[in-house]
């Protein structure tokens, strides 16, 4: 086993795996007793924070997220804390100016986060550089993310493409992010070998078992040269979420590759998620495995949208319809990888075409993502389609990186965040208010009160169930 | 894609998926309306018979698997039919007379049977000689088993030894059956490249996903040579059973490995028992995944099994102790799988020896199996304990086939069968009732009321829960 290549992973238990079967809603207290365990695991990052945890620290369980990052940095003192970054959106759903990324990374690194993960929804590099080069001015690690999809024009050679323009703004690795499971395991083969070969850089792989076939698409690209992969620990694993941490490192024996994990904390880590797990069941889907999406190109989670905006409309008759609708959509904008935002703008925009009739209403949002306010896509815009988004608007299309358009607005968002109740003078509320207007308002007055657990107790539900049920007489329930 | 060589599919829907995810629960009326899209999806074989189907057919579900049998046959023209076969077992818990094996085989082979999976739990090919030569002279397709496990006897070299055992048999391919999940990739590899290459046979390769890492082990068995792998359709997939068809067929996309399968056949068939599948939740475990065994050597079954044999003994707080007696105890009795029945005579064995000292007491079982009446195991035996079994017994060790004791019991079985109310007369009566004497009895009885569905709906079984809890007062229950 000397000459094993040793494999590096990245836990996602106490970020993605929480976010993709329970709805984000995992509350800290959950997660504490688990830290010293994954701290001495092995692990080669611990990813933890996100723009979803974000917001549903703040909307959901009154916790500030900041001071969820600075407990993490105290449990975990021996690991790399790792972040998802969505590049100039950071942590939120629009582009900010640069000088409120510049703050925001500084301030995450400054709270303790040492792996910063920057993706764009388009793979549009202009959308990356700001947020890699302040990762890399604060002295952490910054990892450049590739989003993979497919599509008549996504190919080997273009994700090598977009890593070279990565390793160019001093990625110190490459992560190839697969949200929708879609990554195949020759293909996983193929561009991590590739951009292994290319970049030589560190490459980090990011797969969802949604499909089933990943953790084959994980061995074939550590074959092809993948450095680190992301796993989650078994009791949090599967379905919407991700392989399983233990059957990684099983897997490898005696193939020439190690995950040098220690199996004793890894199972007193899995039974810690598996005595908290039930506690979240109300938020959890029964989802087993799906292969549709290969075909269909449609996540799961952009279906059920669709269906919801339809059957507003009365016209829930009309998914087949719009499930149809999408890959043209998809096209007319250039093949943009159907991930937030994208997804959630192509999908209503599919509606609204078989609803009203193909492109006769746009949405905003869709059209300024024809008129180039998202930045690039890697096909060409339809041009009929472009013309109506600026006689829709008024607007004019640009090439422009969609920052260079923002103004600095830190003093601004300041001021703003100043007038708040609750607001506590620091960067990291001004931050907080930033990502998340409309909540952050509410949060900041309610913080006082201290974190709220919305786990249950599974036998408290039954019974509260059963009392609701039996509560009709006029009688006390017994 | 013309070069890609072919990999043939057994869908196990129809019988091992609905076993290991639903305690075999599945009524036939539930699969019918699948069996068009299933005899023309493209699958190399379709199991759908084996010891638990007979079993719960007739302890649980009052339908004839012998009717379920032709049912299939009629429903499935196009399709090999699968069973699984106990080699001397048969499909019930003791060695039987060969005459008995040959009517067995001809019997079913006259049904409707075309691939006989014969196996044997100690991998002692004499207790799968008369089977495989019965089925040779039926016509039919002969797959010689061989049973994965891992100890530091078992070896490639053992399996492929085992393989051509099963050629000299007669064997049309020979298959690698995995029922605990534990073979991982390399070893995958490894053992099917040699028996591909030793034997010329085609390979067959059946694995559970229980560990989570077998989908993984389905590719490199592929890479090693295998013809054809056994997978359940999506909706029937995952836990304690199997990999996804559609995900094996999507997994090997480029792979220069194609597995034909009719898309939207799959996706009618997945629909199908996707919507059947809620009917039999009180059935169905949580399970997700786990990779314990791999240390453990022991199932997920075995262990509930000695957990409630220490329950009953007041001594629950025993097991961990019992679950470290296991390896000793098999190692003792030389290294046998732990599969029906070894992993319960082991499994009961030590928790004899926990309770009452080491060896104080054997079970019959157990010093059956030490004295060679189940067969010969890989390993020596552990002569002390021999020696205690001999003590114990009375009876001597065995070193012939364990069914060259058993004189010809035809004839007496009938006789047997002849006196029961409901018999029909037929041969098949009788094998049914040679196979479970203790429950047909009762079945030949009732079978006239015709089958019963043990499905729930499960808006109806939520609402029966309610009603039992808003009963506790005197009032209507609205
Ligand atoms: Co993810
Ligand atoms: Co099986």
């Amino acid at each position: 086993m000397s000459s094993a290549r040793q494999i590096g992973v990245t836990e996602l238990a106490l970020r993605d795996a929480h976010q993709s079967l329970m709805a984000t809603r995992m509350a800290l207290e959950d997660m504490v007793d688990a830290c010293p365990d994954i701290d001495a695991a092995g692990y080669w990052s611990v990813e933890c924070w996100g723009g979803a945890t974000f917001d549903a620290c703040i909307r959901f369980l009154n916790e500030d997220p900041w001071e969820r990052l600075r407990t993490f940095r105290r449990l975990l003192p021996n690991s790399r804390l790792q972040m998802l970054l969505r590049g100039q959106n950071l942590l939120g759903y629009r582009h900010y100016g640069d000088d409120v990324v510049d703050h925001f990374v500084e301030k995450a690194a400054e709270n303790g986060m040492d792996v910063f993960r920057v993706f764009d929804a388009l793979n549009d590099p202009r959308n990356l550089e700001r947020a890699m080069a302040a990762v890399k001015k604060s002295g952490k690690h910054a990892q450049g993310t590739v989003c993979y999809t497919t599509s008549p024009l996504h190919t080997v050679e273009g994700y090598v493409q977009l890593a070279n323009q990565l390793k160019d703004m001093g990625a110190d690795s490459i992560a190839l992010k697969d949200m929708a499971a879609l990554l195949k395991p020759q293909p996983a083969y193929d561009i991590v070998k590739a951009i292994k070969d290319e970049t030589g850089l560190q490459v980090n792989v990011h797969c969802h078992s949604t499909t089933g076939v990943t953790l084959v698409s994980l061995m074939k690209a550590i074959e092809g040269g993948a450095d680190v992969v992301d796993t989650a620990i078994s009791s949090m694993s599967l379905g919407p979420g991700h392989n399983p941490t233990e059957s990684l490192q099983e897997m490898l024996e005696g193939t020439g590759y190690v995950a040098d994990l220690d199996k004793m904390l890894l199972g007193r880590i899995k039974e810690h998620f598996a005595a908290v797990k039930p506690r979240y069941s109300q938020f959890m889907s029964s989802f087993n495995v799906e292969t549709d999406i290969f075909d269909s190109q449609i996540p799961g989670g952009m279906i059920s949208n669709m269906e919801s905006q339809l059957k507003q409309q009365g016209a829930g008759d009309k998914l087949k319809e719009v499930m149809e609708e999408v890959p043209r959509v998809r096209a007319d904008a250039g093949f943009p990888p159907l991930v937030t935002p994208s997804s959630q703008i192509v999908g209503t925009q599919a509606v609204f075409n078989v609803l009203m009739g193909r492109y006769q209403v746009l949405t905003a949002e869709f059209a300024d993502l024809m008129l180039g306010y998202y930045g690039l896509t890697l096909g060409e815009m339809n041009p009929d389609v472009v013309a109506k988004a600026k006689e829709q608007t008024g607007k004019e299309p640009i090439t422009v990186r969609p920052a260079d358009l923002i103004p600095p607005e830190w003093d601004e968002l300041r001021d703003d965040a100043a007038k708040l109740e609750g607001f506590d003078g620091s960067d990291e509320d001004v931050l907080t208010h930033a990502m998340f207007p409309k909540v952050a308002p509410k949060f900041f007055k309610e913080r006082p009160q201290g974190p709220k657990n919305v786990g249950r107790d599974p036998a408290e539900l039954e019974a509260e169930k059963l009392a609701a049920a039996g509560d009709t007489g006029s009688g006390p329930v017994r």
